[in-house]
């Protein structure tokens, strides 16, 4: 039995979340995708409206780059992996970085790392921070 | 709904959850049920009344399903795995998913995942995101 | 170069913590303290008074225990054991709780768990869930 | 104090951030610097301003040591690693600590460590803990 399509939820979340550690491992052991080291913004969007996200990549040696813009439709999870990111420019591996993650309507963000350069893989989650800003 | 035999706690949590990371390894290593890759939300309900949690669950493709009922005694903790939820359907294995949890009384929920696709285990925690909106 | 003694912190922290999950593996591998599988509540108290601290723990299927009494001086950390609670009784291996902290001074709460159940250990953190609601 | 070649962001985060879990490794496998048992705490600076952040460490049994001086330019991410503050003095290896962190600008702190004791490495992370006071 599924949800029927006319069910809204009450709001829930925010506009803006930061992820301050990011770090691509540059191998990975396994198969992929599943075991493919990576880096993950997962997104849940319980909305009725699109979410159009737009990440900002921060770096330690050079200006940050962005915006990565990425959709979440309405009542739909997204699990975005770093890796993946591709235009304006391509996350550099065994880099270390931070994000900036801005929507345009509420949402949560939870950050997750698979590291799977060694034989056994490792994990590691936190929920992102919100920030209570408008977005300017 | 049990009544407390001789102590009550002030309050403390929240209604509405969410736990934006789900994925249930679809594999696992050693003696079950201690070692079978799970997701779990682990759940406090310190207040003296019963708890009635409705789950809902999201996915990257489809329509969100549920409600799945769950009940939190007054005064106990429930450690729910995800793997475990079946009514109105089971969560595919190795499926991105996100999750809202509803509950009647303010609880406190924390997200765990032990990953026991190889030999050894990994793990992650962290606390679920808490709205502070009411119930639609 | 030490800080002098004289030196105060603003506040920071509160006086009302949770930790919805708890499982304290009941085995380990690796030469132990370091490596004996645990439960830990890292607790920091940066005020210039003496901490007391009281932990409920709240099972599944009983009655909650309590309190624990711990102290955390003044301008000191205490990476409190679950493990080693025995007074009123020690929380059994294997079995899942949560914890309520309660403490006369602001502090702040971190969860962290070290499985060393196999031959390569797993970890894991969170910040505890912190309440704004007053002892009762 | 850099100034933004073409853009600002608007403000998050705080200027106080407390970390109560503390202990590096005294071991490593693999290798270095990547391998490298370690904790982090992963600082992202939006703002236009370089942010001149100031680290106390608090232990068991002594008195706070502090403060530790970095800085993270405006627009930047530092991931900075405990295991190489050295001014006042080297944070012990295998030994219980915590930490404070202070800002004059608002930023974000989130928390990793890296255990590679064993031959396969562990990870865990979490946001910091933000408080809300004006620094003293």
């Amino acid at each position: 039995m599924k949800t029927p399509k006319t069910k809204s939820f009450a709001p829930i979340g925010h506009k803006r979340w930061v992820i301050p550690e990011g770090w691509i491992p540059p191998t990975s052991h396994g198969p992929e995708p599943a075991m493919l080291s990576h880096e993950a913004a997962c997104v849940l969007n319980i909305s009725d409206r699109e979410a159009h996200l737009e990440f900002t990549i921060f770096y330690s040696d050079r200006e940050p780059v962005g915006p990565y813009k990425i959709t979440v439709p309405a009542h739909r999870t997204r699990h975005i992996r770093f890796n993946n990111l591709a235009d304006p420019e391509p996350i550099p591996r065994g880099t270390d970085y931070a994000s900036l993650i801005e929507s345009d309507v509420p949402v949560i963000v939870q950050h997750t790392r698979l590291d799977s350069r060694q034989s056994e893989n490792a994990l590691m989650t936190t929920m992102a921070f919100a920030g209570i800003e408008s977005i300017a």
